[in-house]
C-alpha cells in the first residue's frame, strides 16, 4: 500500500473503484451506528445501578444533622462538597453542588456575567458594547454555543500538545474586550491532551486587562482514565490564589461520566468571595438542587479512594472501545498519509485530523452509511473549522462489536474523501 | 372581653399588663419554633419515603423505550409529561418537564426574556429602558424577588376576594413597558384564594400592549387541597387560547408538596410555538434533566387519580395544623376586633392582616420569644408593606404540639403590639 499522495493519477483510479465497491458493500448492510456523543454504553449504566438500592433505611435520609428530603442548604449537602473537593484537591467551601448537569452550572454562571455581572464586573455584560471568549479550538462544541447564544465574539486559539497556545492567549487577553476562556484541561475535548504544568503556571498568573476575567475550568474528566494509572491534576483554584487571581476562576465537574449521564450530581467549584457573591444572586432563583441524589452520591461514592475504584471498572469498559478505533486508524489510515490522531489515555474522544478539506465529506459519506458522527466543523467556533479537516470521534456508546464497523466505515469514508480531494 | 379600639385607655393599660405577662412567660420557655416558610413537615417526608424503593427493576429503567438513565430528551419522559398534563389538565406535548424546583424553571423563563427575549418580543428585555411586571399583592415573595433581581419595576396590583383586582391590570396593561404578571391562581400565596372563573375569563382574554406579555401562571398548589373535596380548576393553556393569548401563559408547577420538597420534579406547560422557541434556547443550556427522577415519579404517582389519594394523606396531616392556628385565631383575637384572617381550604398559608401599623413589632415580638415568621412586608414587592398590616403563617412544619405554642406567642405578640399602637 502507497501512501495516496504519492500515487499515480492511475492508481487512485484503481485504488478509488476499490474502495467505493467496499463504501456500496458496507453501505448495503443498513447499519445504524452512533459515534457522536460522548454518551456511556449500556454497560457502563448497568455497572453503576445498584446506586438505586440505596436510600432505604431512615438513617440515610439524614447527612450531618441536615434532612436531605426537605427544602434547604442552597449551596449543597456538606458531605458532597467535601466528596467533590477531595476529588478536585479544593476545600469543602469552595464547592458548590448543583443538580445533574454541570453544563447548566456553567450555562448559569455565563448568564449571570451577562445579567448581573460578576464579583468584580464593572457592569453586566450585556451592558457591554463587545464581549469577546477565548476558545481553545479543537474544542467542546457546546461550550462554544453558549457564548455564541449570548452574542459573544469568539475568538479562535490554537491548541498545542500541552494545551492552549499561551502566547495566543497572553496577546489576545490585552484585550479588555476579552472577558473569558473556556477550557477542559484535563483529557480535553477532543484532543485528549493533560494540560502542561507550565500552561497552568501561565493561565493561572494571567493578566487580563478585563477585571472580571472568567477562566471557565470545566474539569470534566478530572478522574476519567480509561487506559493506566489516575494521573493527579494540580487544584487551579490555589494555582490561580498562588498569583494573586484567586477570583479569576470557577472550576467545573460532573458524576455524568461517573454514575448516570442526566442523572448525577454536578459543581461549580471558586473562591470563597465568588461564592458568597454567587449564592446572592443563587438564592433568587432557587431554594435547594436536588439533596437526596446528593446524598445517594455520597452513599454511592463514598470518597476519591472508592470513586477511582469505580473509574477503573468503568476503564475496563471503555478502554477497549478506544483501543479498537486506534488500532483500526493505525491499520486502515497510518500507511496513507491521509490523516492524524491522537492516543488519548482518559477522556471520551479521539480528535483526528483528516486530510484538509475533506472532514465535511468524510462525514457526509459515512451519514449516508448509517454512521452518525459529531458535525464537521463542531469543535472549532461557530461550526466552522477553517482547515475542514478535525472530526471527533466518540467510541463509548456502540459495543465493540458495532464499533468495528462503524469505524471501518469511517476509515473507507476517509479514503474515499482523500482521493477525490487528490483527484480520480 | 371586649374588642381593644372600644376600650379605655385604662381598660388597655390593665389588659396590656396581663399580656405582657403572658409573653414573658412564653418567652422564658425558649421556644424555637418556625412557621417562615412553606416547608413541609416530617410526617409528610415519611409518608412518601417509599418512593425511594423504587428503580429496582431493570424494567424500571425503559420508558417508551427511552433508557432514563442516559443522556437525552431534553424536555422530559413522555410519560412524565403525561401525568404532568393529567394533572393540570392540558396536552402533553405542551409540557416541559424539568429538575427538582419549579421557581428554577420560572426564574430561567425570566432570564430568557432578559437575555434573549421571548417569541414575540421585538427585542431582549435588556435592550428595553423599562421593564414593568405586576404584582398581585399580598403575594409570593421569591416571585417578587426574581423579577427585582432583574431590575424590573414592580407595580403592586391588589388582590381581591376573586384574585387580582382586574379593573386594575386592564389599566397598567395599556402601558408597552408593563411585560407581565405573577399569579398563584388556585390557594394563592399567601391568601388561599382561588382566582374566579370571571377573574380568569378576564385574565385569558387580555389584550396587553405589549406583544411579549408573559402570563406566570404558578399553578404550585394545583393539587394541594387539605380540606375537603379535590376542586377541578381550569386549564389556562386554553382558556389563553381561545382568547387569541395562546403564547401569552407560562404555567407552573411541581412535585414538590406532593412527593420530596427539593428532590421531586417540575414543569412548565405553554403554547406548542413557544415550546419549540424555548427547547432552542433550553438546548444550548442542558441536555436533559434527570430523567431517573422522573421515571421515579411516574412510577410512584402513576395517574392524577393516585396522585389525588396521596394528597388526601397529605390533607391528613396538613389539616389539623391550619385548623389549630385558625382555631386559635378565633379564640384568641376574633373577639378583639385587631386582626383579620382567612380561612384557606389549600395551599400552604394562612393571610392574616394585622392593626394596620403592626406587622413589623408583632413579627419582631414573635422572634424575641423564639418564633420565626415570614418577614413582616415580604408579601409585597420590595419586601414594603405600605400597611405593615399584612402576616404569613405558614403551619406545615412543626407538629400540632409545637404549632400550639407557635401561635399561642403569635395571638400574645399581635395584642401587645395593637395595644402599643392604640395606646398604652
Amino acid at each position: 500500500m502507497t501512501d495516496y499522495p504519492k500515487m499515480t493519477a492511475e492508481e487512485r483510479k484503481a485504488e478509488y473503484a476499490k474502495v467505493t465497491k467496499e463504501y456500496e458493500d458496507l453501505k448495503a448492510r443498513g447499519l445504524k451506528l452512533n459515534m457522536a456523543r460522548g454518551k456511556p454504553g449500556k454497560a457502563q449504566l448497568d455497572l453503576v445501578s445498584d446506586i438505586f438500592s440505596l436510600m432505604q433505611k431512615p438513617e440515610d435520609y439524614v447527612s450531618d444533622g441536615i434532612d436531605v428530603r426537605n427544602y434547604g442548604e442552597l449551596s449543597g449537602l456538606p458531605a458532597a462538597k467535601r466528596l467533590f473537593a477531595e476529588i478536585l484537591g479544593c476545600k469543602p467551601e469552595q464547592v458548590f453542588v448543583g443538580g445533574n448537569a454541570s453544563l447548566q452550572l456553567m450555562y448559569d454562571t455565563i448568564s449571570k456575567a451577562y445579567t448581573h455581572g460578576l464579583l468584580h464586573s464593572e457592569r453586566p455584560w450585556c451592558r457591554e458594547p463587545v464581549v469577546k471568549f477565548l476558545c481553545p479550538s479543537p474544542g467542546y462544541d457546546r461550550h462554544f454555543k453558549v457564548t455564541e447564544s449570548f452574542g459573544f465574539e469568539l475568538v479562535t486559539i490554537p491548541m498545542t500538545d500541552e494545551g492552549p497556545d499561551m502566547d495566543a492567549v497572553e496577546e489576545a487577553i490585552k484585550d479588555p474586550a476579552v472577558k473569558g476562556m473556556w477550557n477542559v484541561p484535563k483529557y480535553s475535548n477532543p484532543d485528549g491532551i493533560i494540560y502542561s504544568a507550565e500552561t497552568i503556571r501561565r493561565i493561572a498568573s494571567m493578566k487580563p486587562a478585563a477585571p472580571d476575567f472568567l477562566l471557565m475550568w470545566d474539569n470534566a474528566y478530572c478522574i476519567h482514565e480509561f487506559e493506566g494509572d489516575y494521573v493527579e491534576f494540580p487544584d487551579i483554584l490555589s494555582e490561580c490564589e498562588k498569583y494573586g487571581n484567586a477570583d479569576m476562576v470557577f472550576e467545573f465537574a460532573s458524576t455524568s461520566k461517573v454514575t448516570l449521564p442526566g442523572a448525577g450530581i454536578s459543581c461549580f467549584a471558586c473562591s470563597e468571595a465568588n461564592m458568597a457573591y454567587m449564592e446572592k444572586l443563587l438564592t433568587v432563583q432557587v431554594i435547594s438542587f436536588d439533596k437526596v441524589n446528593q446524598q445517594r452520591h455520597v452513599l454511592y461514592l463514598k470518597d476519591k479512594a472508592h470513586t477511582l475504584e469505580l473509574m477503573k471498572k468503568h476503564a475496563a469498559i471503555m478502554g477497549p472501545k478506544f483501543r479498537c478505533v486506534v488500532e483500526a486508524l493505525d491499520r486502515e489510515i497510518a500507511p496513507l498519509e491521509i490523516a492524524s490522531w491522537r492516543r488519548p489515555k482518559g477522556g471520551y474522544f479521539v480528535s483526528l485530523n483528516a486530510m484538509p478539506g475533506t472532514a465535511k465529506r468524510t462525514l457526509a459519506l459515512c451519514k449516508e452509511a448509517g454512521v452518525t458522527m459529531t458535525g464537521a466543523g463542531a469543535t472549532f467556533p461557530y461550526g466552522k473549522d477553517p482547515q475542514d479537516s478535525n472530526i471527533r470521534i466518540a467510541p463509548s456508546l456502540p459495543p465493540v462489536e458495532e464499533l468495528e464497523q462503524a469505524i471501518a466505515v469511517l476509515c473507507v469514508c476517509l479514503k474515499m474523501a482523500a482521493l477525490e480531494k487528490l483527484g480520480v
